[in-house]
């Protein structure tokens, strides 16, 4: 059966996150029916990240066995206008080889995690950004990154539920930019742990508001102890913008 | 009385615009229900911008008088603490003289109009730009805005509803740019007519698609009719970002 990679855009707002849940709308769940209703067959689709409840996606990366080759431009209409939900499309379908996987065969993901910086409640950011009233330091932010960049043992950073082997990761890119009010967080590595963007997010934003400096995120680290770091920054600021092959 | 300037935020979608309607929910409507939870009094607010159902804004400029003098930063907290709505939010108060008027002071205005040019359907920007799918030649949308730019009649690019006596107006910017798959149209005026924005960015796609060169739009400009102007584009990608006193 041909394979297909898929590159997809999506609104994370109201959906329980990329996996498919029993009782709640899931982003596989409506490309799984969208590819179902397109090709007359049920299919399974595999994602690259499987991203969170509210978690949005700007490039996630999917792919799917379709029971007879098509042009991959009719692969990307059909699935769009079938699918039940504007909150998801389809950007781009191309034919891949037999042994590509979505999740297996990525070597990187980028996710950026934005935070809206004032006082006065969100209207257009509303659910896209984590609201921050506290005014951040955005350069002791930037200094405090470097403590997590390279390899580490980010047991500190990973959600209790998290079912990795190893904590261990390699943090290629932490970056943080100001833009008027609002502070981007991006960040690359091969793969993350379960909620690791989020509780990384979070502690930053204990040194951005002056409760940490750098030396005490070091100390996090060093903890390894997911009861060291600080809280989990909400799903509304993140988003997969890229999956590397 | 004391006269207090707001600067506010909001999405459009869902609302019938700036202005109060009998059955249909409208900021103007929001916000005086807010500032009268907040002050105990009726009130009536007065908007620099008229927007259009479903249009958004991020700099809309509003003026209302309160019973009695309080801190601006009260006001700030107290109206977005009673706004029913969390699609509008108050972003900034400051006291104004008491001849200051939120629309007659107003010395210009400022608007975005964002087209994401692409073929598949918005996810993230649903209701938030116009998404056309002809690819569009920027350069030539920029070099036909020359024709628009300046002091002219603008009978061609006015709503037949629009109740201004002169069709006069003087378009002190009009750029347009293009950032990945997005296109945006800028632009600056002491004030413009109704639907003008939207009539100016549905004539430069037809520039941009092809359908109308730079001249043609000139043609259109010197007709002073709107059957010779493009289609009205939609509200959703458009936003009152500033207003200039």
């Amino acid at each position: 059966m041909p394979r297909y990679k898929l590159l997809i855009e999506y609104d994370g707002r109201g959906l329980a996150g990329w996996q498919r849940q029993a009782d709640l709308p899931s982003v596989q769940q409506f490309l799984e029916e969208a590819i179902a209703r397109y090709c007359g067959e049920p299919v399974t689709v595999q994602g690259a990240g499987r991203t969170d409840a509210g978690v949005h996606a700007l490039g996630q990366i999917v792919h799917v066995d379709l029971p007879s080759r098509r042009e991959t431009y009719s692969v990307c209409q059909g699935i769009n206008f079938h699918l039940a939900t504007q909150q998801i499309s389809v950007l781009q379908v191309t034919e891949a080889d037999d042994d590509f996987h979505a999740r297996f065969s990525a070597v990187g993901r980028k996710y950026l995690y934005r935070i809206i910086n004032r006082r006065s409640p969100l209207a257009l950011d509303q659910g896209r950004a984590w609201h921050v009233i506290d005014p951040l330091n955005v350069e002791a932010m930037q200094e405090a990154a470097a403590v997590l960049r390279g390899h580490h043992d980010f047991s500190s950073f990973r959600d209790s539920q998290c079912q990795a082997k190893s904590a261990e990761k390699t943090l290629e890119r932490l970056d943080i930019t100001r833009h008027g009010e609002e502070i981007r967080i991006i960040t690359e590595a091969r793969s993350f742990l379960h909620h690791q963007v989020r509780i990384m997010a979070g502690s930053l934003k204990l040194v951005g508001s002056g409760k940490w400096g750098a030396a005490d995120l070091q100390g996090v680290l060093e903890a390894r102890d997911r009861r060291a770091s600080g809280p989990t920054a909400p799903p509304d600021g993140l988003y997969l913008t890229e999956v590397v092959y």
